[in-house]
């Protein structure tokens, strides 16, 4: 299905979501963030169509989440940008919704740990500029 | 486009993208969150085709993310579940990724603040357990 393109739309959410709004895409991250670097690897690992995983690459790299980094003189390999690894939060919220939510019984196979002690994350909190805790009915959107 | 279906993936992404994947449905949750209800008004705001809203909508009852109020009399409202209203993590997170990112110049339309002072909220922290405030470095997908 083709969609209209929202990359010009003013809402943040718009445009965000033109960019990563494919499954595929954000799947694709979601290894780049495992550490996945080679196409073979995202193409067994994600189970992908090489044709759609190579428009995909292309694209996010075109969008600048990934880089193509050459030097290691093998093949290329993909590398998540700043703009890329700051998805990370995205990522975080949709583990945890997925999580809290779709889980009714059995574990999560992906779960978020801190590095230092691998204990799971603490749920995001959304925080007003003096550092209260906020809840959604406390959110405006404007 | 058919997808295969992420529903049973053990993998809490691929099943929070199951249902909130499409572009569609997340833009139908950020009106629901302006507090849009009615099918007209949906249809008027986002500019979707009749058949998609009706499909995305029933998707979303289905899921749990919306119900339908009848009780006013009047034709059928559509309001956010306390699943759907955990989805404003999500929304947060790809509204403050697109607001840093997406707009190198000109200023996003859609800004979430606190509803006391209208001031945008914190950017979100990732925190381990005990507090700590991490960055994409500090996580580890296990």
């Amino acid at each position: 299905m083709k969609h209209k393109s929202l990359a010009h739309q003013t809402c943040p959410i718009s445009r965000c979501l033109n960019v990563i709004g494919e499954w595929w895409t954000l799947l694709i991250i979601r290894e780049a963030f495992y550490g996945v670097k080679k196409f073979a690897d995202f193409q067994k690992r994600l189970g992908i169509a090489k044709n759609i995983l190579t428009t995909r690459l292309k694209q996010l790299v075109k969008d600048g989440i990934l880089q193509l980094d050459n030097t290691s003189g093998k093949r290329s390999q993909y590398v998540l940008t700043e703009k890329g690894r700051d998805l990370i939060y995205v990522l975080v919220a949709i583990t945890q919704w997925g999580s809290k939510w779709l889980f009714p019984s059995g574990r999560p196979s992906t779960r978020l740990a801190d590095k230092q002690d691998l204990l799971e994350l603490a749920p995001l909190e959304m925080r007003s500029r003096n550092g209260r805790i906020l809840g959604a009915g406390d959110i405006e959107f404007l």
